[in-house]
């Protein structure tokens, strides 16, 4: 029986797995997949351009050409492929640049453009076509598909032609895919693209084939990222084993200064401390388990500098704030940047947050405007898999009360986190949600509190205005009275209400512009709570003895 | 410069890409890791013993070595596996015989149990332990790691020696692990498992040395799953064409009927009315693109007999409503199966749902219970990713005021969801959240609208007697008054009050017990509802009246 059973025991290629589990990729309902489809290609784009030192120019149109069929196209100014990568790049998968550098960039699995070739191919049965230069004046140009089975790109046809252009250009036909303008949607994608990418402009022709152009409000070339060293703290056991098998280094003590970051060689002599028994002058290659086991843990006691900023490259507290202001005018807006910490196998990361409030923020809602939260990893949009997202779920937690924010979820709030890292930590390879790491939830955590405490001085203010300026309503409309009145007490006869009311109007001008400054003036500078209650007591009676007694006291 | 970048192209295994992206395995924070680990063993064991008609006896070991170091040992009466299959099955990725089959199953990946032999080895440097016998007197033991740059398993040490046993057996050690009692823990899991699987028997020692043996509710070894063809309602394109590429049938209609499920003589003469350009008699390795498009269009506009019931085996609604009295000893328990239906590609699947209400229903909050939502795929528990998870939000999304239930959240209500498929389109390999597939939202909401409903109809009975109730005790007060007042009219002088409940004790006696009667008969005939302001308004008037004229209509 059992042998019945194993007889069926076999091995899969990385491609069967995802072509069977597609959703995992993000190509689930159909919104979603023309979206997935339209977010690898455009990341790719941008990933290659920032890398290049190239501002990005960025073309997407989405074709409609039947009921849930659709063709995409991106194109871009980047630096081209070599042919002989072109069938890896979209036809193999976790084959690429970016699996192993430890680098800011948008893609990093190698899976994401192969993903698309694949759906594309089981839902229209075509290949997709490539277009790509150097620059060289040759272009090239192909189309392909995946063998599944391999996890190898099949070429279906190709060739080579003269021509100026440099960049690459994807054409890839889908169907069971849908378009629209939902928060879902691939618009929303390339909106909220344009948001975290001030330096990209983007081209957008829609199904209804119009044209939309984000376009760049910085030419300043971003500066490249840069790969960097691993931080010691939180540098996994595992870790430090695989570097030191592969390392040129012929000292333990040498390996450990150049292959990780803030390990000085006053370090060593702290880490010699800590770990007396272990030979600094060891061959790394002989390294043991407990030794690299004991060296990890001592790491974590020790006292280092923050990891290299440099590694980092975050949108920028003026870009973001330009964004928003653009695209909701809000009342107020608050931007703010943590410094840089480490999680998981010391792996450098920030959070940049922001919070916008009243104008058009929020998202639209059947009454009024709903909270809506945008997210960020890498300046890459992440519209799907909320519910299991680091970032989203920290937003929501946050006790909005405590920052003067009752029912959170209906006020026009957006929420802005983006956080910025040498490796993202994804759910799944569809990459729209940030796992639990610890670290990562409590940098989040302080990045939404700052911009909420922001929020809630605005707030404040806002409120005490308001209250102010009702208080002041109120007394206004006493003054008159209150003007005649000691006109009367200087020396007039008493007077009816209609007489007094009159009178206000006459010779209470004087003492009533005088009264009306005093109460102006206080109300600028008392600015204190009041609740409700109190100021509807205070409404209908005692109002003006209060201003006298108040603009005596101011005198 | 775009030289350098494509020098570091290179390809990577799927080992490495998920030692990298462990997060997406499931090993994440240190209690998630840890379940994930149980998770992983116990579904292999499971489902070793499913396919061979044995009914499971699973042993489960957690021993803590360290601080967040613990040893992992889950041995099963399985059929054991074959010596040369034990690397594969513990040290390779996508391999084994899950992959393929189209058969409902916990695990379908081939990716679980290596997954954590990977994370044993990055987080201990130690390889794991396995132990196994086909029960032919030889017992085969071994000890190995994952060879991540090849996706390959590396055998340490093994040796075979004579004894009577069958079985597999693994022991795994972690660290970065933690063990808990929580709802995200191991022995939730195992006590969630044992509730979806009333014929194993599982016994449980945790890291305090206590043992918690789940014992069988059911002696009867369950049906065999299985594997069947696929469904022609909802077959992709791609997966017909497929198909037809690798059959041994020669022609297209001999090709359809022996390939899929339901499909007919007559059926393929209705194929061919349909598609009458198509040649049925053609070889099916020559099927083109358009043709196999046209052919699952067509499937799509024809009537079907549903898919085979046989291929799916649900826990069965008395096995759920026992477990379930078992565990919760609630007020209510409802228990529904759906009949099947087919997701995308023709995958049949159904859900069974169950809905507690009251006793240690729901999950214990600060103040009294809160409603909880047991997700289960495939007889396997799903505790993490809740809020991506199509079976959690659907729970979520229903409008529990319609039926009756207010404020759900903090209800003493556990709301049971179980998908049975023979695949299940988890959204990460994590496998702990189901895709929002279009038929599987749809299903799961009918399911739990169903249990709804039940719910409903016991509440509305509950509060229907509850105001009933009241509303007799309102009455009651009244009787002796009214017996009083009517023995007056029958012939005495007027009286005081006090007289009047004085009288009321003695000579309306006879009277009173008449209408007592009365009231009683006529509250256990009319039942309606009555909202809170109309009792209250009758409360303190003319109830006497009332009664009086009610016991006449019937009378």
């Amino acid at each position: 029986m059992a042998d019945n059973l194993y007889s069926e025991f076999k091995e899969h290629s990385v491609a069967e797995f995802f072509k069977k589990n597609r959703q995992m990729l993000g190509f689930s309902s159909k919104i979603r997949s023309l979206t997935t489809a339209v977010h690898e290609y455009i990341t790719n784009s941008l990933d290659a351009c920032e890398e290049h030192g190239i501002l990005p120019e960025v073309f997407v149109e989405i074709e409609q050409l039947g009921e849930d069929h659709y063709k995409v196209t991106v194109e871009d100014n980047g630096p081209g492929l070599p042919k002989k990568l072109v069938g890896k790049a979209f036809g193999q998968m976790l084959a690429g640049t970016k699996f192993h550098r430890y680098i800011q960039q948008r893609g990093q699995q190698g899976i994401g453009a192969t993903g698309a070739t694949l759906y594309s191919q089981v839902t229209t049965g075509k290949p997709v076509k490539v277009r790509t230069s150097m620059g060289n004046g040759k272009i090239y140009e192909c189309t392909l598909v995946v063998d599944t089975k391999q996890n190898a790109p099949k070429i279906e046809s190709e060739h080579e032609f003269n021509g100026a252009y440099r960049g690459t250009r994807v054409e890839a036909e889908f169907k069971d895919v849908n378009y629209n303008k939902s928060e879902y949607g691939a618009f929303e994608y390339i909106r909220r693209t344009a948001m975290a990418n001030p330096h990209a402009k983007i081209t957008f022709i829609d199904p209804l084939k119009e044209k939309i152009v984000f376009d760049r409000v910085s030419d300043k070339i971003p500066e490249r990222p840069r790969a960097v060293l691993p931080h010691p703290l939180g540098v996994a056991t595992d870790d430090l084993i695989t570097m030191a098998r592969i390392t040129q280094a012929r000292k333990l003590s040498s390996f450990l200064q150049q292959e990780f970051s803030r390990v000085s060689s006053a370090k060593i002599d702290e880490l010699r401390q800590l770990v007396p028994t272990i030979d600094m002058g060891k061959n790394p290659h002989a390294l043991q388990w407990e030794e690299a086991e004991a060296i990890t843990k001592a790491f974590k006691t020790m006292r280092w500098i923050a990891p290299e900023m440099t590694a980092l490259r975050p949108i920028g507290a003026g870009y973001v704030e330009k964004s928003l202001q653009n695209v909701v005018k809000p009342e107020f807006v608050a931007v703010i940047e943590r410094p840089p910490k480490v999680f998981r196998g010391g792996v450098p990361f920030l959070m940049e947050a922001a919070i916008v409030y009243g104008g058009a923020a929020g998202k639209p809602a059947e009454e009024g405007r709903k909270a809506e939260i945008l997210r960020f990893a890498n300046r890459a949009p992440l519209l799907f898999d909320a519910g299991g997202c680091a970032l989203h779920n920290v937003v929501k937690n946050v006790d909005w009360n405590r920052y003067g924010v009752k029912d959170f979820e209906n006020q026009p709030i957006s929420v802005f986190l983006h956080m910025v890292s040498v490796h993202i930590p994804y759910t799944s390879a569809g990459k729209q949600a940030v796992a639990d790491e610890d670290e990562i939830l409590k940098e989040a955590h302080f990045a939404v509190m700052e911009v909420a405490r922001h929020l809630q001085r605005h707030l404040s203010g806002v409120r005490r205005k308001g209250e102010s300026e009702r208080k002041r309503k109120e007394f206004d409309k006493y003054i008159p009275f209150t003007a005649a009145a000691i006109a009367k007490l200087t020396g007039k006869e008493p007077m009816t209400m209609e007489d007094l009311s009159k009178l206000a109007s006459k010779e209470g001008k004087v003492l009533e512009e005088k009264l009306a400054k005093i109460v102006n003036e206080r109300f600028h500078e008392v600015i204190e709570e009041t609740d409700e209650e109190e100021l509807e007591s205070n409404g209908g009676n005692g109002e003006s003895e209060k201003v006298e007694s108040g603009g005596g006291e101011d005198a």
